[in-house]
């Protein structure tokens, strides 16, 4: 069994759902679907998540709303329409809506609400829509699904109990498609997930009903060795480990949206990235382990600017027990996240990203260091670049660390910081930004097209 | 002005510390003497000071003494005897040792005030010798030169009272010797200093008189850039800054016992490494600053074995602030000193000397990460050796660090760890300890002899 899940551009209007489809019924495993709200269906078309969220904004400030409620009522209306079907929901769509707007509750339950309706409304059509073709499919409520979730409003946590009461839909016969994006709180609360939710939903319900393979269907082909805008047509990724995918999502690489995926890596369920729009291509396959032999040891190569370091001295420096501990936790008190942290005897350097150090907090920071830390000598460097080399096994392969960092060279970068640890799937080099396209497109020279 | 320190092998026995007395001589400007207790005169030889704790020992069980004590005075009778001086002092020394074997003081003090008693008559007799040839020159008691430290008996620390006291010593007319390894608290009572203690004591003087070169003076030409005995015939090393010093020192290298050095690197005073037994070879000289033109980018290569890493991941690991924060406290709350954390996106690895991790330390420490960061996975990878290589403004030069893992990569040896921070004057190499002769051998190749 596979849980299939759209996102927005695949359920962006009827074509696209009719794509969508046909994807299901081509493979009778692919028993449970879940959905995203309609996204653009062209460049500059808004988002029924986006229209939903206006709708808000008008009920907030106490301003009129017909306006709002009818775009996204049309947009529901049109797919309905050139899909053939009955347009009983779309009454039930706009009653729920201004429902929710007239409601007595606190805003950001009424987002999570409204928000909702988008994803909702795309699993209630799409299972029309199936069924209207012959494919018995049922709309799955996530309540009624078990999609159990913590009591925190556009952040919910899902609860473990979720995953029994999930379990038992693969009792059901026919399609089972659930709404992405929401659950619902024990006591019977609508609870939004943070960013990504429809992935998230997938997750959960692939870990929950167990499934062979989590398929997720968006609208590439699958993921690059390295930034396609900083190499041309790079070669794909078939193969990734869950590791490995985290490390590229890291700088620069948008794989996925790495925290929707714990369920399905909990339950070392593979996930597939497919494009709906060309279901047959190989796509990328995500799973706990990959084949090491085909591809050679470097999976992908990230990279990303924005970076800076705070750079810290003292003379005896690794004498003093509780120096790196007292530093990273003045970073923690001013809430300041960091990367990494290079050292030497004397000497540390802690990268983060450029947002992190706020003017007001830069000040402070430093002073801190200076005070409590007693340093010799404490520095910021700014517009740093990171470049992550990612391959798992990497650093069984002799050879790979001289490689990479003689294709830096090779590309006349200076690498300002190296960070590789043991058994580490990952090779950090800090360089200025200035010298990043260069260093990457000589790397991906060296590796994957020697 | 200068300080000149002899250490104990330059002060031995009466031909050594004639050439000492020539050394001095030869150069008006060398008018501060600090000299150690006289250490061995051949292989199988007892030090002074290891005499003198023997003498203690047998007080602290109760037993007769005097064999021990006739040994410390044999040795300094010998010498008195060779150079053609009074004895007078030996009467003195020894009513001093059983004064101190007799009195009732704590035993730490007590080992104090016996095992001074080495490096004071070291001082006595040299400053009785230089007289005697004709060089005026007075033996200087520790507390009238104003060595004025804190109340910790063995571990004692310069107080910062002290400079202004020693500045007043540049008045004096001859040669002034001071007794190496104490000093006194406020209220008159002795106290040794922590290991080094005779480097210590040259290095304050040195800050306190404002020295313009602090001459260290001991058995060996210079410093190697690699260990001799992993390289044969090494190049010897004519400068270094005190940063790359501390370096090398870390890993393999004993240049100089680095604590002793801080009152003379506050002070941006040069130290020069001499040989008492071929005192016009160039040595080498550890400042603030060195020129870079004449040597290549790399001061040194040092090398050690002994070193096991911690290695943790934790799928999100990067998004938990305090992760890094909370690991360094459970190690300083087990008393764990680490050395290096590089680190991945979803993993860490702390590197420590083996000798860190007892194993009753590595249950409670592995149990402790597992408890309360709930790490995916937590193991020890042991039998790994660190290689350092040094140069101040290395990161500048392009290449260094490519060409270093090329080395390492033409000995066959797989880096499994790597870790350059920015500015930073060295970079580390994490090795397998089989690997690490044809590592070091291959990178002095590549550094010292291309």
């Amino acid at each position: 069994m596979r849980v299939a899940k759209f996102g927005g551009s695949s359920v962006a209007n009827a074509a696209q759902l009719k794509k969508v489809a046909n994807i299901i019924t081509s493979d009778p495993s692919r028993k449970f679907v879940v959905v995203s709200a309609p996204g653009k269906r062209f460049d500059e078309d808004t988002k029924v998540t986006d229209l939903l969220i206006s709708l808000g904004k008008q009920g907030e400030q106490n301003k009129p709303y017909q306006d709002e409620l009818k775009k996204v009522i049309d947009r529901f209306d049109e797919m309905l329409t050139e899909l053939e079907l009955s347009k009983e929901i779309l009454k039930e769509v706009e009653d729920s809506l201004v429902s929710i707007m007239e409601g007595e509750t606190v805003f950001t339950h009424k987002m999570d609400a409204l928000k909702a309706t988008g994803e909702d409304t795309s699993a209630k059509i799409l299972s029309q829509y199936l069924s209207s073709i012959g494919h018995p499919a049922s709309y799955v409520h996530p309540q009624e699904a078990g999609i159990i979730v913590s009591d925190e409003p556009g952040k919910a946590q899902v609860l473990d109990e979720s995953y029994d009461k999930l379990y038992q839909l693969r009792e059901r016969e026919g399609i089972q498609v659930i709404p992405g994006f929401f659950g619902y709180t024990l006591e019977g609360e609508l609870m939004a997930f943070p960013r990504g939710g429809s992935d998230i939903t997938g997750s959960i319900v692939a870990a929950g009903v167990k499934a062979e393979l989590y398929e997720n269907f968006t609208d590439v082909d699958s993921v690059y060795c390295v930034n396609p805008t900083i190499v041309d047509s790079p070669k794909e990724i078939f193969e990734l480990t869950y590791k490995e995918m985290r490390e590229l999502s890291y700088a620069g690489f948008s794989v996925f949206h790495d925290e929707a995926l714990i369920p399905t890596i909990k339950a070392k369920i593979p996930v597939a990235i497919k494009n709906t729009n060309n279901p047959n291509g190989r796509g990328t396959v995500i799973s706990a382990e990959r084949s090491l032999t085909d591809d050679g040891p470097v999976a992908g190569i990230a990279s990303d600017t924005g970076f800076l370091t705070i750079y810290v001295s003292k003379y005896l420096m690794n004498r003093e027990k509780g120096f790196a501990r007292h530093l990273f936790q003045i970073l923690e008190e001013e809430d300041i996240s960091f990367e990494h942290a290079p050292s030497g005897i004397d000497d540390m350097s802690v990268i983060m990203r450029e947002g992190q150090l706020t003017p007001g907090k830069e000040e402070v920071v430093l002073r801190r260091i200076k005070d409590e830390l007693r340093v010799d000598q404490v520095s910021i460097e700014r517009d740093l670049a990171l470049i992550m080399i990612v391959g798992e096994g990497m650093n069984r392969i002799l050879g790979v660390t001289g490689k990479a960092t003689q294709a830096i060279s090779n590309a006349t970068v200076n690498i300002e910081m190296v960070n590789q640890g043991s058994s580490e799937v990952s090779m950090m080099f800090g360089i200025k930004k200035d010298g990043m396209e260069a260093a990457v497109q000589s790397l991906y020279k060296e590796f994957f097209e020697a």
